[in-house]
């Protein structure tokens, strides 16, 4: 059993700021009796400990309170992205039987009409009970789910543990460091795992979190350049537009500034470059959902000698590459305490690890010095500004369109995004490329829907009559 | 399943220095190296996986090539108090039934006569065989088994597994921070957790250790002075001697200089004012075998302000009172994955916890802001210079001489030592008290020799004719 550890820091350090948001701050201790009183008002509710209940709002101090107060019951969150289309979420929520979902009042218009839910304004007028919260947590207790996709296109529930949480927070510091002064900004979203794993380790660490509702590049610069932060999330297009704002101001990073770990993809060496000219660190780092955020990282001193690596495992984890071929290429598979014990819903199952490898899909090889090189994302994965986006499931959407025969995805290369999505369609019939445009908005979320559909005869296929979604672009 | 320690530090980190002694260095890759070869010569002499074996040496690179050899090999290493009687020793490797004891050649006259035994110099000569060396360990894994007596003054056997060991070093830097650059200066001996857990340090965080085989007030003070080093474990008696050398020299701490670990007792306000004076943070910590180190730690800037306070538990434990009387004083119990899951050899059967709960046998109450004081030591234990020394253990050696009748022992206020033992003694026969001290040297360790022996003709004893040993100085 381990400390619940909103309980538990509130304990240990009480007035060390937890979090700022706007001007405004809150100390661990503030956070613990709001969230407590949070979690009395859902016990009033009829929320049980244990239930398994949905949660969308943006990234601010409300959606943490409604985090640390579901944690507080033991609820199993699942953490809906507020990006989704109705029918995503629907299908989510479905999937995961969630009891209820928790919507920010801005939000509840994304939720499918007659989802039973609470609005965050209703929950925090209840009436309180009197609720005793635990103390302690298992290690195997399911803290949050968060959907991904895959191969299929069919996205799947991920279970993230207190352990999987836990470990991962553990091997972050024994990589990067820890200093009770640190300072994490948090402009990615809380519902994914960059910006989750932010929390726990400020639940852990005793550190404090620089909340953003959105990517606003120019105050987030000027915390940067001011030393307010030491640490912060990017993906390569925010990394760029930061050293953009810099460059024009004609400033550096603060030497108090620390660390740009930058995740979702890799970063073009262009960007390393400047970053270093402007006093910024950069980590690349490789992790995925299944295994709680960060499982390599190059560290920043290797940037530029190791350009293109993901790194070096976090501590308690192991990298291999399962049947290399002779340039020792071959699937990258994962092991260690960080590991998704699985999925739920239709796809629970499904192991998610064999002899407690993960495989991810994801081709590469490790080199003579140890350091892992991605050279294919699993499931001809397109990385959008950070998002994973996953052809089939834009392919099986096209596909359920009366007018369309056959359909493949693929990125395209795009200054700003990294890349974004296209598609191929082959027609049984006739329909505008608007109207299949508008078709897809209806069912996917914005970023998901195709920047392109290109209208051709036929796709190409291999031997097996399946798509080869690289040759798409040639 | 978790990393070989070892291994994967030297995979991710292999150029960092890992340890500082006499002016020579090692890398963690050469460490690693010089282990595994030793690992296979062990191996070649017979040394089977997780074999339980013993180990005496002073602190020196070529103990911590041995410790890493048989950790390689996932043996149990019984850790030899190398200050302790031949007899002493005899006791521990007949209740641990050790396979064999590795011993410096310094100290093979330690050894009861007729122990079987391998000599550092001569396994450093022998052969290698081709041995694999196992990459992950199990976190039940026993590494390490340091005896400590207990209220019958028969020394236990404690365990302290993979798992206590990792959660050990987790919860400190969760407390005291990390950076890859920290130095910490082990003159505290390897055999004790004090010393062990700095290299587990070490290897978790990739951190440096210059290693002492003894206290060496000159250099380590100008280490401190210098801030080669930024980390340092010592006890009360140590800590003022480095007072003295600095005061004496006029000198200060480099600022380079971060944290002073004090364990073993409550250090005297006095040390606490001086070395604030002399820009030392200190932090005094609680714990002992059973919890693999620190459990509770007061915070350097608690130093004054809690002053007598052990201040509040590491992150992932929990410290309460047990059965508190009126003003809330009782039994000191921790609970955590520090806590060792229990003995071996005779008190195997006997189990450390109940409910999870370790009984530490301390007295002591919680105040109001949560941070812990210890107000009675378990079993009247004595602490001198940091050793843990139990009453009835001298008890049991003078009541095994014909002429003693009766004996009792306590500590005694020490200037150098903070506490040293004494005894009273009611004889039946004549005997000298010169007579009686040697005795006792042949049978006990010198710092647990008694300093005085008292002739008296009672003993103070309680209603039930038990002992009451905080009398006897009355």
């Amino acid at each position: 059993m381990y400390p619940n550890w909103i309980l538990q820091r509130a304990y240990l350090t009480p007035l060390r700021k937890a979090l700022a948001y706007k001007g405004q701050s809150w100390t661990f201790q503030e956070l613990n009796n709001l969230s407590i009183k949070r979690a009395r008002q859902l016990s009033a509710l009829g929320i049980q400990q244990g239930d398994r209940i949905a949660i969308m709002g943006p990234s601010n101090p409300d959606l943490v309170v409604m985090l640390y107060a579901c944690m507080h019951l033991q609820c199993e969150m699942v953490m809906l992205n507020r990006r989704l289309s109705q029918e995503e979420v629907a299908y989510q929520l479905e999937d995961a039987e969630a009891v209820t979902v928790f919507v920010a009042d801005e939000d509840v218009l994304k939720l499918p009409p007659k989802t039973a839910h609470h609005l965050f304004s209703t929950i925090a007028k209840g009436t309180e009970d009197t609720l005793d919260i635990d103390k302690e947590w298992p290690l195997h207790q399911t803290t949050t789910i968060m959907y991904t996709s895959g191969t299929t296109g069919f996205p799947k529930g991920v279970r993230q543990t207190v352990g999987n949480h836990q470990a991962s927070a553990t091997a972050s510091v024994f990589n990067i460091g820890l200093q009770p002064e640190d300072v994490w900004l948090c402009a990615v979203p809380l519902f994914h795992i960059s910006g989750f794993s932010i929390l726990v380790r400020s639940l852990l660490y005793g550190n404090q979190v620089y909340l953003y509702d959105q990517f606003d590049v120019e105050t987030i610069t000027q915390n940067i350049i001011d030393g307010e932060v030491t640490h912060m999330s990017v993906v390569a297009v925010t990394l760029e537009r930061i050293l953009h704002t810099l460059e024009q101001l004609a400033m550096k990073a603060s030497p108090r500034f620390k660390l740009m770990l930058a995740g979702g993809g890799p970063v073009p060496v262009d960007y390393l470059t400047r970053a270093h000219a402007l006093n910024l660190a950069v980590a690349q780092t490789y992790g995925m959902t299944e295994t709680s955020s960060q499982t390599a990282t190059l560290a920043s001193e290797d940037a530029i000698r190791k350009i293109g690596s993901a790194g070096k495992p976090l501590f308690f984890n192991q990298i291999k590459i399962a049947e290399p071929n002779d340039d020792g290429e071959g699937e990258i598979c994962i092991r260690g305490p960080h590991v998704t014990p699985g999925y739920i819903g239709r796809f629970a199952q499904k192991s998610a690890t064999i002899d407690g490898w993960l495989h991810t899909g994801d081709i590469g090889y490790i080199d003579e010095e140890g350091y892992l090189f991605v050279i294919d994302r699993r499931a001809d994965l397109i990385i959008s500004g950070g998002e994973n986006i996953y052809p089939a499931e834009i392919e099986n959407v096209l596909l359920t369109h009366p007018a369309v025969q056959e359909a493949g995805v693929c990125g395209k290369h795009d200054s700003r995004w990294g890349q974004v999505p296209i598609a191929f369609v082959v027609l049984k019939e006739q329909v505008s490329i608007e109207q299949l445009q508008a078709f897809c908005s209806q069912k996917l979320a914005k970023y998901k829907v195709p920047k392109e559909i290109i209208l051709t005869d036929t796709l190409p296929r291999n031997g097996a009559n399946k798509l080869v979604r690289r040759k798409l672009l040639q």
